[in-house]
Formats: C-alpha cells, sequence, structure tokens
C-alpha cells in the first residue's frame, strides 16, 4: 500500500550496532572517549518528574547557548534529533517532489535515500581522484536544475576537508539551498583555522549541519543542530518540524556537554594524535591513506594483499573487530575505519599483522 | 526560498509550555501524576557512556515487549519519537504529494498541516452534533479519493469514544490506510471492554496510534508506538524513518515505563475517578460538558456567562490556571480542560467560583 517509489528503493544501510561491549567497534564513527563528565552529573541529577510534561518545544536555552557558542543569534539556531532529522527537513521544507537533488559522489549514502523518499532525481558529481570537489561543481548543479545539494566535509568517507576558499565559491555559485554537512568537523586540526560558520552571514542559501554525535560522544543521545540564515532556519523551526522534536533529557545533555568546551576539545586532539599515528601504521603496512580531517581514515588494501577489503572485514570481525566497507566502485577496494582509543587502534594493527596482508 | 506550499502555511499552534512550576497545567493533556518510580530508578542508573555509541537502530527490545504486551509480534511494532513522528511517517510513506487526506472536523489541528506540507487536499467530514462519526464517512472519504485518513479516538477535543462496531465498519470501507490514533486510549473505562488492536489481525490497511506521552506521563520522553500489520509496518521501519529515531535513554526509560503496568493503570483511574467529578462540578456551574474517555473535558461556556470562552481563558490564566481554546466556528464557544490532580481541580473550580460565570 506503499507509495510507488517508496516500494522501488530499498532505504537505508546503517552500521552494525552490537550488543557486546566485547567488540572493538570502529565502523560507525563514534568517539572513542565517553561523554564529559558534566553530562554524567547531571544526568545523574535529572528528575523524572519534569518528563511528565512536554519538552520546551524550540529548545530556546540551547539555541541561546549555540548563539553565544558561536557569535551568532538565536534565530540563526535549529536543534535536531540528530543530523539525519536536519537532512530530512531540508527535503521537506526546500526541494518540491520531483525537484533535483545534487551531490558529490561518494559521499553520506543517507543523501540518496533521502532523495528517493522525496520522488527527487539524485544528481552525482563525482570527486576528483584526491577526493576534492570539481572545479565546477556548483555550475553542473545549475545546469540540472538542482534546488538542494549536500556537501560533506570533512568528507566522509575520505575525510578530506573542503577547503575555506571553495566553500566560499560553491555556495555563492549555486543557486539553491546548499547544505554544509559537518557531522565531522570537530576532528579538523585548529592550526587550519577553518570556520565556515562566518559564510553565514554572507550568504543567503547557506545551511551548516553540526552534530554532538561523534564531537560530544553522544551518538545515543540524537542531538545536533543547523547554523542558517534566519529566514531558512524559521521554516523548519516553526512549520516542518515536528513540534516537540527534542526531548527534555536530550535538551539538557546537550547543553551540559557543548557547555563543556575543554573536555571535548581534549577528545579531539587526542582523536587527532591517534588518527596521524594510525595513518603511519596503515601506510607502513601498504595501505593507501589519503591524509584524513575527519575521526576515521579510508585505507585502500594492499595490491599485493590476497583479501579484498570485504574479505578483510570478516576477518577483522573474527578477530572481534568491526570496520566499514562500502560496496560501489570506487570504494570497493577499500576499508574505512573509525579512530578509537590509543588501545583499540593497536590491537586492530596487531588482528591485521596477525591475519598478514601478502 | 522555502516551498511555495511551505510558504504559504502557517504552521502547527503548539500548547503553551511555561517555565513556571507554579502554573496549574490543564492545557495540554499531560498526565497529573508522575511516571512510575521504575522509570525514575532506571533514570538515575543510567550510564552516561552508553551514550557514546548510537542507539539500537529498531528498539528491537521495546518491539519484543510490546508483542507480549499487545499479544502481537515484533514485526507488528514501530517504536517513534512521540506520536508526530508517525503521523508524519504516515504521509511520508503512504501519501503522494497531492494526494487527498481525510479526517473528521473537528480533531486534532496537527493533521491539516501535515497535509500542507505533503501538499495534499484535506477532506474533512464533519462530526455528528454528539461527536459521533457519520455513518457514512469512509464512503465520502473513498468517493473523494482520500488515500490516508486519521480517526482520533477517544476523539480531542471531545473525550468521545468510537465504538468497536463503528470502527470496524469505517476500517472495512475505507479503501485507504487509515490510522486510529489513540492517544488518549488508557483512560477508557475498562468497563467498556474496548480493544482495538484485534482489529490489526483483521484488516491490512490500519495503523493503531499509541503514546506514553498521557498515559505514561512520559510527555517530555517522546516516545509512542505504531501497531499495525507487518505489511504496514515495514516500509516505516526500513526505508522512511530516520535510522536512529529513538534515543538510547528514552528506548530504556519507555520499557521500564510499559513494564510498570500497575502504576500506570493506578494513575488512570485516578484520572477517571477525577474527570467524573470535575464533569459533574462544572455541569453543576452551567457548562455543557459532554461525557469523555479521555483525561481531559470540552466544557462549553455557560450562555448566560459574561465571558466568552476566550475571555475565561485569559482570566483563568491570571489565576495561574492554564486550560486551551481552539478558535473555530464550532469549538469557539468552549474550552478543553485537562484532568489535573484532586488539588489542581479543586483549584480551577475556586478560581471559576471566584471569576463568577455571571
Amino acid at each position: 500500500m506503499e507509495r510507488d517509489n517508496i516500494q522501488a528503493m530499498s532505504g537505508y544501510t546503517w552500521g552494525e550496532q552490537p550488543d557486546s561491549k566485547t567488540v572493538i567497534k570502529l565502523n560507525t564513527n563514534e568517539n572513542p572517549y565517553p561523554p564529559s563528565p558534566r553530562v554524567a552529573k547531571t544526568l545523574a541529577e535529572i528528575s523524572a518528574d519534569m518528563l511528565r510534561v512536554y519538552p520546551p518545544p524550540q529548545a530556546d536555552e540551547l539555541r541561546d547557548f549555540l548563539a553565544g557558542l558561536h557569535n551568532l543569534d538565536r534565530e540563526n539556531f535549529l536543534v535536531v534529533n540528530g543530523g539525519d532529522e536536519l537532512l530530512r527537513l531540508l527535503f521537506t521544507t526546500f526541494l518540491n517532489a520531483g525537484e533535483a537533488f545534487g551531490m558529490s559522489e561518494p559521499s553520506y549514502s543517507l543523501y540518496p535515500v533521502l532523495a528517493q523518499i522525496n520522488d527527487s532525481p539524485v544528481v552525482r558529481i563525482n570527486l576528483e581522484t584526491d577526493w576534492s570537489l570539481p572545479r565546477d561543481f556548483s555550475q553542473r548543479l545549475n545546469n540540472e536544475g538542482v534546488k538542494l545539494a549536500c556537501i560533506v566535509s570533512p568528507h566522509a568517507p575520505s575525510g578530506s576537508l573542503v577547503n575555506m576558499d571553495i566553500l566560499s565559491r560553491v555556495v555563492s555559485e549555486f543557486k539553491g539551498v546548499i547544505l554544509i554537512d559537518e557531522a565531522y568537523i570537530d576532528f579538523v586540526d585548529p592550526a587550519l583555522r577553518h570556520d565556515s560558520t562566518r559564510l553565514v552571514k554572507a550568504f543567503d542559501n547557506l545551511v551548516i549541519l553540526r552534530s554532538l554525535s561523534k564531537g560530544y560522544s553522544l551518538a545515543g543521545l540524537r542531538a545536533g543542530y543547523a547554523i542558517a540564515p534566519a529566514h531558512l532556519i524559521k521554516p523548519m523551526l516553526t512549520k516542518t518540524r515536528d513540534s516537540y522534536n527534542i526531548n527534555t533529557i536530550s535538551q539538557t545533555l546537550a547543553l551540559e556537554a557543548l557547555k563543556d568546551q575543554e573536555y571535548a576539545q581534549n577528545t579531539w586532539q587526542k582523536v587527532r594524535q591517534s588518527r596521524r599515528a594510525l595513518r603511519k601504521q596503515l601506510i607502513s603496512r601498504g595501505f593507501v591513506v589519503p591524509p584524513s580531517q575527519a575521526n576515521f581514515l579510508l585505507a585502500e588494501v594492499p595490491d599485493k594483499c590476497e583479501h579484498s577489503a570485504a574479505q578483510l572485514l570478516a576477518t577483522l570481525r573474527k578477530h572481534k573487530i568491526l570496520v566499514r566497507h562500502f560496496d560501489t566502485p570506487v570504494l570497493e577496494d577499500k576499508l574505512r575505519i573509525s579512530i578509537g582509543t590509543e588501545e583499540q587502534n593497536a590491537m586492530l594493527l596487531r588482528a591485521l599483522d596477525q591475519i598478514g596482508l601478502t
């Protein structure tokens, strides 16, 4: 009885979420460190009685804090039940059924699923071999009549960062609404002084997605937010969003996590150090691994290796280590490996050495 | 930059959610009693570390418990982030843009908002003056080409229950997918032996909505579920739903609340007793109040009263009592009053007596 396009589509394939605590989980890009102690403290103090009544519908206390954090106004923020909600809301709000959606190929595999739900054709622009956006990305989207586009930066699954000059050009040239999906932005090297939020004041068609899932170790909480000009936030906040999209506990704990910038930044720094070390170790074993500004590495299995990437994933699973594989032409010979703790990364390397790559 | 239909619509108006704890909140149908002590106990024990990883994507533990509770199968259940999510998913999954949606008039004011987002015309069938569905409800929807319809039972805002015979007939006669919105079902008199869940095995086009917001005192948690034939659950579960729609804490606490049936049923019984008493008191003051099977009463302001319903609401607010008013032709002379604790109801009556109705 479902719509024809829903019948025809196959849905998003999420990464495995095992019950087991003994598995080393390097497959869905969680932060390997626990959330801030402030989150734990507040969680222990929350009264169940506050759940009796509806949550603050617009999460205004959180929006006000975000305004201070990013030096913008409350009207520039929308709090969402995980970044996926914002992606969905962009389709619902800005793209009529059947209108074209644009993205780079490869990128987050949820995007085309949302386009299918919206009955929208997908215009896919192949990335260059170094994972950068082609110079004419926006023109090609405009030529195809694309009204909504998503860029993920740092890019998933490569970890490549789109620099500020290119971001500005892409946004200024694109004629529709464009999302920069910054789910992994917290892991960018601060020495790069990368800050796309200042583009929000310069462009009227830009939405930035931020997530607390990775940077703040709160994947289980479902909390993220949009940063955008007020005229793009407003229809999502007041019309297309589910009225009480973020529950009371999530609002409370997200605020605590965001307040403890020092703790979060410390986890980011540790992840960056581990990322550098793990990349070096993987390269020394023959993997081809582009530099990553995210909390994962995309590792191309060495030519000499007798295992395909899919086989290597299956063998690592026997060692109780989960990584991610995408069965597409560009990605089929690669594994995406989330950065774990030092100990977890060492166990991954030990497992690879036991498996033997030649 | 939003779609034309989004630009043209005005969005759902939610009931006021004041910060103040001193207000008597009888405006959004919350349960006046706190959630089960099991919820409080488990909340105090939840480890923040479990928030580091993604939630169980399909909430299977909760679905298994629901299967046992309702004597159905896991495949008959979908857990949602509040009932509103299920309503949205029905549109996304079963109604193409522009296809007609059907509802009774009046009913939950969110329905036409969701239809507007979907660019769907709304076929409104007026209820009879006793708030019952007209005999030819389904035929008229079929004649108008309606593909998705919602009935709320017990009805909001009247509290009128659609009995099992009529429900069966409406569902069997309707040619599209039909939702019975049972957000208030827990407050139905058990002597009526009303149980629509057995219709799920008999009809292939029926979805039942249940919510933990009212019956389990968890409006702030955002948790509800669908009961439906597996072929209707599956596309929502695997295709149109946000992948991690229910966070880990919500899944955990919802399960605890559902396990404590004895506690919940005790709150329902207290609400029913208060409902009977409050109705009697309001009628004795000249209000016209139809019998209600929900946790609210729809009270028509006495003819002799010098205040309009809207004025009475404003005056009650000065007494720090919030109730709800809907500015539509059928409802403009009525107030919807949630059942509070005995003490709160007494304060409402005292305030009405102070205001004076003549």
